[in-house]
């Protein structure tokens, strides 16, 4: 088995992947780190999670903590990660991280979006972004993967196939996507609270969510993005407008689709618009897209399951990937449907 | 008292009337009418309704039963009040519709959004439209009133004054906008049922619903509409984009939102992007709206109760004003939170 | 208008308060006490309160700021209105403690289930113990009321009337119920957040619950009490069972509660077990009986909104009575349903 | 691979059934049955079924069907699999039934609960009832099994130990439980609309659930059943009370559980009250118990996926055995949490 190592697991990502680990045939989940709940046993961290596992405990990390560990999973706060890249590839392990640090290829992107300096922009061009479908090759041979965040992952598997086949003019995207509150990590906050939120839609960080930059970065385009709060633990649908760069018939960005995801396991092109529960807890996503006559626009939509395939599905897949195994070993495509 | 009678009793609007009209000051719900659950008692119909309004029954609406009305509430499918709205003018009561029917001005644009002709074109220029906010002079002489839709209530308030004060582009209008599932009304279909929605969200009637067309009319503007189902009982967020007319400051929107709505009882402007909690249960809407340099746009952004500022509360307001009453008598701008 | 004052104003209750309070034709909301949000406007701490309201603001309480006070609505946690009630009563104002600190007639209750002595139980004697529909006259009298707890409310209006009839053995009483999460009051915890609640049923309190004392105390009985938590803002549910005192008609309970409830305002006896629902956002009570000859056990069930006929809805329905207005002024016995 | 046939494979279970078959190491799903949606594609029958099992289509079943299947699930309303045992069983076929035709041993209690005379009486000793943990060797060796229903299997669960060690009076138990909405199976009504149970909770058949006859049968006891809808999807908590047979330590009945269930993979024992969440899309449960020194009373809680071991789990978890497969081939005991 190839021996694991999850820092930050006693967040909501960190208890996902513990999740899909618990069965997937090749990845042990080894050593568990975490901060606030250091010392706590996982059974205690995650009510989900019994049998051996359970028994784990959460440790505070150190370098020294990588001596045997094959690889690395990271779904830590932004700014965290670049403090420990250097020592994490220096011991020779591989990396998946799914943290804000290494998915912006300028350091001055990252300033000027987190408002903060990069600590470690040397690092930068030693990973690789990663969305599988789009970066396969790539991350086959990287030794560290800076995987997607969920809105981007969710924009970006709908439009990217749109702007490179020159159907969408890049300078006219607005990404309007609506989230999951386990988007919003396991901190407690009222924002975040069951009363809050139970029963209401609303939109928030309007003009500036740093999660923008990713998508400009990857789709090559300029993007206004306004995410929102559904009332529902997971999932992510982005929809997504673009003006068309010409006449097209009404098919042909879901043609497009059709091509860009041929035999993807965990991507399915849909006529219909998709539902975020159709992949709920699982890693797979669904897009779509059409072209308007009448505004002269197209419309692509993309669903996935914001800790699946937006977070630990994805992180896996990339891992599945980096080590040559089945790219879909302990992952499934089927939401937890209804 | 005013004496009301109910057509469309037994959907959820009528239902939300019922409330109302249980406390209101001047206006009593005095006949019911229904189709599928005539001859039933109210409190079987509407499990909320106790008290003496539990024992009325729902009845088959003929022109007959209007004889003492003063004034009709019509909240029918698309289609029905074109039948019956000539006797209702005819007998004198003044009448408040929520259907479709009355709320195109061009016969021609019926035909084409609702696909099939107009039964009554002639009565057209009979009906004002109706946002109290936005029309509220021609409605208090007005004997009938098409009250506005629940979509185009939320983006109508978000836009109109920012389309009226020049700063976008008329031309280039997107609607995004997210509803409970109260507003697909009270039939039982799988994709309303409890286990399609929970959990679950997605967008529906891609590039042609219905409501596009109202919007376009009320705003004098070309708009790309699309409408989603989030996992909640009430409330819509529409968040609307335009092509900022020229280089202005981030905050002359949410200004030209302030001057419009100044006084007003039910639209509150809000610096931050609103939750339609805030005003569940009520007749209350919240508006805001900014400038994005970056992009060129501009962001405006209203919440309502769809059932509430949406329609019953709408119907009441507008109600209100045509007999000469308090404006907000038995109305609260005040939402059920959390 | 009478003058109130709110402690606690800044909780969900002290928000019920001040949205019954908005809408109240002789009480008005006047000075608004609270603690960790003293010196913000109340428009920050309750989104939901626009126009005039929302410009007041929240105060740290001090005995001289009851001064032109005619009543006061007390919101707290258990152990604070003992610290104020002495110069409250001094004040001459009327008082309405929602806390638990005078329910309990024995101040060696209190100790047991709250774990402290309690500070003032020279006052106890001064405090009438309120449901208004059970102990009208008392309340109509008092200075100060300390009315019933949520779930007690609920369990108490569905099984008083049998245990008053002698159908119910009181030594075998179990209250199993459910509730909203707004009955956990605002303070954000992992508990409560929306990732943990959301999809979710639990018990918890296990045998211990300090809302079991004030049901043993009302009813006369001893309780086994269940408390869960259910994924829903507002609503408590109150399953109980009682060892039937002899065989009866399968409709002698339910007899029995028409007879105690006939011209209530606001509890409805039902033939069919109720929905929380049906009473969300009211201060209305649903209540129903049988008997089960198969297990010789009658069955009781009531349906409140814990924030409404558990809380806020229930205090202005004393205050209504202690001032000698309509007991139903500003409050409405119809849910907002759907 | 062992090749299954699903009847009934249109439903909700027959859903799940399809997710946990497209993952499962040794059963594939070859063959499925359906009525209502008869020539339907797979993959617009349910949404979350992608990849090559969504062109499967929904057959009409006939006995001749059975050729070359070595296992069938059903996954039919009461009544239905009476109708096809006969034909299964000949075709030499194995079958795990989750309908309830074949649970109860006496044909006279299927009559009485079930308000019709049983038409297959002479099969019922060809079944074995079954909950994996507790008829683990009577399954291995069976050609029939009737899967345990959802609310038996919590309440079985977690109460069985604790009568068959003579802590609970077995004519005193009262099961108080709440289900996820997706157990009252896919057909749409307004009972199980969105609308009408989202921010709601009630009681539903009063006295004579169905369901009482199972567990009165599996436990030797009398049983008095409240079944509840919560507001949530998947789940069922059980909330059991039984008379103390005697004065006991508060762990004696928890330590009956851990003895009971120990080395078991998918049932945990557990200190604190366990929520739904923690099973939810999983084949875990999840129980608890303790004595009440105080009303003399037990209290035992336990905890499933409706969907999962309440139902295709169990069927798969049964196959599993039946075939002499690893018992938790498919199959994971961890909830998708959150």
């Amino acid at each position: 088995m190839i021996r694991s190592a999850i820092l930050g697991a006693s967040g909501y990502v960190g208890g996902e992947l513990l999740r899909l680990l618990s069965r997937h045939p090749a990845i042990a989940a080894t050593r568990l780190f975490g901060d606030s709940k250091a010392g706590q046993k996982l059974g205690q961290v995650h009510p989900h999670i019994g049998g051996s596992l359970a028994a784990l405990e959460v440790e505070r990390f150190t370098a020294e903590a990588l001596d045997g560990i094959d690889l690395v999973f990271a779904a830590l706060p932004h700014g965290e990660s670049q403090k420990w890249a250097e020592a994490i590839l220096a011991s020779g392990a591989k990396l998946v991280d799914l943290g804000a640090d290494f998915r912006l290829h300028d350091p001055q992107d990252y300033a000027k979006w987190y408002g903060e300096a990069h600590q470690a922009p040397h690092l930068l061009d030693r990973f690789v972004y990663g969305i599988p479908e789009l970066h396969r090759d790539a991350i086959k041979g990287a030794q560290a993967v800076a995987a997607a965040g969920c809105y981007p992952t969710a924009a970006i598997l709908a439009c990217k196939p749109l702007v490179d086949a020159g159907l969408i003019d890049p300078a006219s995207l607005i990404v309007d996507a609506a989230s999951g509150v386990s988007g919003a990590g396991r901190a407690v906050k009222e924002g975040t609270a069951f009363n809050t939120v139970d029963g209401s839609f609303a939109a928030y960080g309007l003009l500036n969510h740093r999660h923008t930059a990713e998508m400009e970065q990857a789709l090559g385009a300029t993007v206004l993005f306004t995410p929102h709060l559904a009332p529902m633990t997971r999932g992510i649908l982005a929809t997504c407008y673009g003006t068309a760069t010409r006449a097209m018939a009404a098919n042909e960005p879901l043609d497009a689709l059709r091509a860009a995801y041929a035999g993807e396991p965990f991507v399915r092109v849909s006529d219909d618009p998709p539902a975020t529960k159709w992949v709920s807890g699982s890693n797979g996503a669904v897009v779509t897209a059409r072209y308007d006559a009448r505004t002269g626009r197209v419309l692509a939509l993309g669903a996935i399951d914001n800790l699946g395939k937006g977070a630990a599905g994805q992180m896996v897949q990339c891992a599945n990937l980096m080590f040559g195994l089945d790219e879909a070993a302990g992952l499934s495509a089927e939401g937890v449907f209804p």
